[in-house]
């Protein structure tokens, strides 16, 4: 299987260890899955791997690097809003879903260590999916991380960097590692793998609920779930599974909104911004490296871009908990958003909204 | 249907507000399960409600109160051992099976208030529990519960009283309560709905394994779950679906091991013990309730019991933690108590531990 370069097109096999084309440009997966049918369906792999046969993967190596992720119920909130409970999770968030397919693909290569830069969530799933995967595993997050985050990913023996700084600094940070020493980047963002396994999400709520929602709500920052949601969305409807494009309400904070900035000026590149300290850190991410991607997608599917009322999150995080379910601060973000949108466009019934982070992560 | 006093025999209807007998003696449930069969199953339900035919519940007021608790997925510690990933839960840990079963009864009979001691879990279940039922709470923990338990518990809007002392000084403070105001006793140990939400652990087992495993190890602390597991493999051997009862491992505290001693001296009621403190807060039961109860299920299936070793709870953990999995430290005994098992009684393959509770609950 090979890579397609975004920037020129050039084709890189899969097996490479480098990290974006020559040119610089990232990569994407030449990779169409089969026709949606649910005899594809693994129904005896109580994991998302039970959908593996519309993942770009290869070999077995998923069975040994897979922790159950995936598979998760969608509870309802309220007459309007389902949600879909994704921090049910080994390392409860949603990002086991792509650090599961990345390390799994990792693992196939024969990568023996990696390096991976994250605000918490995504890196502490890589340092316990490399863990699991036997692969040596250091993490690079920003200063202000919390320290049971730190503790999470030091326990599966990774190796933690703080680096002084904003979130995009410490990413390039670690990709002068990278470049200059040569290490596997098992990055959300850049490595494709990781969003064959986000692709999950789409899938198994159509397999739970026998349908898509009429829309859908999703955190962007990097747009790891957002890409994922879209390609899965795009198969099944692709497959004729689904007759229709569900809307979809792409959040970013007030805080730090270059899609939304973008969007609103109906731009193809990210809006330059200068991100002001957010609760909704998990989606703080002021130059979202596929924003072209990200901007197309949107394009394509009239997706709709909102803005989480910062002063409105720990609102919306108490209504969530006072129906029993407690969540991250970014997390409550999707629901505050959500609440704003429908201030401005009237009841919006019919919505998934996820609930990707569980909430004891946020409370240090 | 009808509870039964474990003491004199009596019948009272599940209707009734009462936590126990008039006599003081403990209910149990006049309830048989009709014969197992896949068929049974409702697999369309993602949450441990697809075995709610296998259940004691009346009426449909489960579908209000679920959040899609259980189905947990088990994966590979080792060549020996399996792990159940039964933290994979809408409030982190198992008790949310529990919980999730006792509410839905609370709310079909229309209890509008409960209390509910518990040194944390149990708690923090129920808590979530009743207010997505809508059904007020008050929850007494014990002094030195960490602060961000008691964070999650009262983001529910449950109220929460601190109470000097001992953890069972915490539940005779509780009990009072219930003698003197009459509120419902939403407990874990008291009310036997709760056991039947514990069933579905097995349930999912041999649904997702097709078998059970030959060595089940179990905490012990009340024993919610260990009762829970023995009615529902005593179930599936009554309607053949297993031929052998699987050895049990039971484990205590080794500072706190009124069971384990009770055992070793053969006896029918647990030994007087003075707990000391321990990392397996989660277990540190001195005075087990249905001690008597659990007595019986040990002799009856010959259950071993054993004390996880204090000084090798932490090292389990990190053990663990180097698969990917992040425990709690009373989960961690689990793993302790069964290297200590296989200290003294040789290799001990095809084994199932229970991962009952996340990692960063305990890091406080």
């Amino acid at each position: 299987m090979d890579f397609i370069c975004t920037k020129c097109g050039k084709r890189t096999p899969t097996t490479t260890l480098q990290p974006a084309c020559s040119c610089g440009g990232l990569f994407e997966l030449d990779f169409t899955p089969p026709k949606w049918s649910e005899s594809l369906v693994d129904k005896n792999e109580w994991s998302q791997f039970r959908y593996r046969r519309f993942m770009a993967l290869e070999g077995e190596a998923w069975r040994d690097v897979t922790m159950g992720e995936g598979r998760t119920p969608i509870i309802r909130l309220d007459d309007d809003v389902m949600l879909k409970m994704d921090y049910m999770m080994p390392t409860l968030s949603f990002k086991d879903r792509g650090a599961a397919t990345l390390v799994a693909h990792m693992k196939s290569i024969g990568v023996k260590t990696c390096v991976q830069d994250s605000s918490g969530n995504a890196g502490n799933a890589v340092a316990a999916y490399a863990a699991r995967a036997g692969i040596r595993c250091e993490i690079f997050v920003p200063e202000g991380t919390s320290p049971s985050k730190i503790r999470m990913i030091e326990s599966h023996g990774a190796k933690v960097n703080v680096v002084p700084g904003t979130r995009d600094h410490c990413a390039d940070v670690c990709r002068t590692k990278v470049r200059e020493e040569g290490a596997y980047y098992a990055n959300h963002v850049y490595n494709p793998f990781f969003y064959e396994g986000m692709k999950a999400y789409i899938y198994e709520t159509f397999e739970e609920l026998g349908r898509i929602p009429a829309n859908i709500v999703i955190p962007v920052g990097n747009g790891t779930l957002f890409i994922g949601a879209v390609k899965a969305l795009e198969h099944l409807e692709a497959s004729g599974a689904i007759d229709k494009f569900p809307r979809i309400i792409a959040l970013q904070s007030e805080n730090c909104d270059p899609l939304f900035k973008a969007v609103e000026a109906h731009a193809g590149v990210p809006a330059h911004v200068d991100p002001k300290p957010t609760m909704a850190e998990g989606i703080a991410i002021g130059v979202p490296m596929r924003g072209k991607e990200l901007l197309e997608m949107t394009y394509r599917h009239d997706i709709a871009f909102v803005r989480a009322p910062e002063e409105k999150i720990l609102e919306a995080r108490a209504k969530i908990a006072a129906r029993g379910v407690y969540c991250e601060h970014t997390t409550a973000a999707n629901y505050a958003a959500y609440l704003a949108f429908c201030e401005k466009n009237g009841p919006t019934p019919d919505t998934l909204i996820t609930m990707c982070g569980a909430g004891i992560k946020s409370d240090h």
